[in-house]
């Protein structure tokens, strides 16, 4: 399935224009099915559509772990996945038809009231990693994406070790991309208590909720925070660093990491 | 009500730390009942709420002119848009629930099904602007917010005419800025088949299909479309500009406007 698209366009600039194909980020809408029950339609790129499925059920607390499912069947001609559940988890029946619906780029719903989910166990492990090594990742993560830099339509979000990246992930969403993440350690069962995130879009309250819900201490991004998003990683003890660009970068939660550990 | 609100971070440029304090823009979770029912939370920035709810319904397609509205009461302290209609269109009780979450800042729902819309009215009228002018409007427009410069967590959007910008609006979601938006021209009974939008964000299906509902025939960004807003944009006849930067521009949708008309 291409990421991408040609289109016939005018290129305007100064007095010249020139008609000429340019790419474009496909825009596709994907319909996941849990159970036979239409849950939401996500408008993503359409790579790694078996880990958005999954990392959606995952980040949004329908399964806990890969067994809880039963099966999966993707129906990309059709814009579908279709997800069977050994177990549904107990926690998210009850916010079903209650969808906050976010202000993010991404799909941006959280199936669970915003403040509620302040009751979420708070994060007990913590990235020791020192200030250089977060911009120096900032720095290669901001290059990797090829499509971004054909369309200038897609969000990164990669997940990361001190040790370095581990998977790399892109979507016009950022929520997309992040659930992309989130599926791929599911599915290869990774300890995400001492990962962290790096991601290119801003960050609300869905994406430190999203990170949060799967144990993950620290989120970094080029971008601005919220309010919404600093008053929960403080009261879930997550770590939130912002503005990564360069030589600068903002701590708005969290201690300062050591610059020699 | 703020818009933003200061939180001690610690600011780091290359070996210096200083704990100071920043502005960061407020998150605001808005719920709008319509008829005593839980429609939507929205994330959004606590201002102009009024023609947010006012511009969500209509947006929409709940409401089609103010005289369906029987009146609308904000409660600001708790969040919450209390909607009350005496008529409530059709077209969009069949939708209900059927919601498409969408891949966009903002809120990014669709309360309709997006290849369904297609089956909406073609956009009859059209914007003849010359190209210098759309410059010139996108130069005034990015320098316009003073939350985006406070905070770099906002975008803009803005309604205009062929002679200059009528209504301006910020959010930290996209969908919101241009709901409030037409929440104003909704209010203020404009006629929108000869204005046009401006927006900072990147357009994808669901601005385009915001517009289109409520007869707007010019879209005009600063980033990227995505391949199913240029699909529709073309399919109802809107014109689509983007990546409008100093000099240049890029035509996705419609005709080149005459230079010198």
């Amino acid at each position: 399935m291409d990421y991408t698209r040609q289109y016939p366009i005018y290129r305007i600039k100064g007095e010249n224009i020139n008609q000429e194909d340019d790419s474009i980020i496909v825009e596709y809408p994907f319909t996941i099915f849990i159970d036979d029950e239409e849950i939401i339609t996500l408008l993503c790129t359409p790579k790694s559509l078996r880990h958005l499925a999954l990392g959606f059920i995952y980040s949004e607390g329908f399964i806990d772990k890969m067994e809880d499912l039963d099966r999966l069947e993707l129906d990309q001609e059709n814009g579908r996945a279709y997800i069977y559940l050994k177990k549904r988890n107990k926690f998210n029946e009850s916010f079903q038809g209650k969808r906050t619906i976010t202000s993010g780029c991404g799909k941006g719903t959280v199936f669970y009231n915003v403040l509620d989910s302040l009751k979420s166990i708070k994060i007990e492990t913590a990235v020791e990693i020192e200030i250089e090594k977060i911009k120096n990742f900032m720095r290669s993560f901001s290059r990797k994406s090829d499509l971004f830099l054909l369309t200038g339509g897609v969000h990164s979000c990669a997940l990361y070790d001190i040790n370095g990246i581990l998977v790399f992930e892109e979507d016009i969403g950022r929520h997309n991309a992040l659930d992309k993440i989130l599926g791929k350690a599911l599915e290869d069962g990774l300890d995400l208590s001492d990962k962290f995130i790096l991601t290119s879009g801003r960050i609300s309250s869905e994406i430190i909720l999203k990170a949060a819900k799967r144990g993950i201490p620290l989120v970094v991004s080029r971008s601005a925070p919220t309010s919404l998003a600093i008053d929960i990683a403080k009261e879930l003890n997550i770590g939130l660093v912002g503005f990564v660009r360069g030589e600068k970068l903002n701590i708005y939660s969290g201690s300062i990491p050591s610059s020699n550990s």
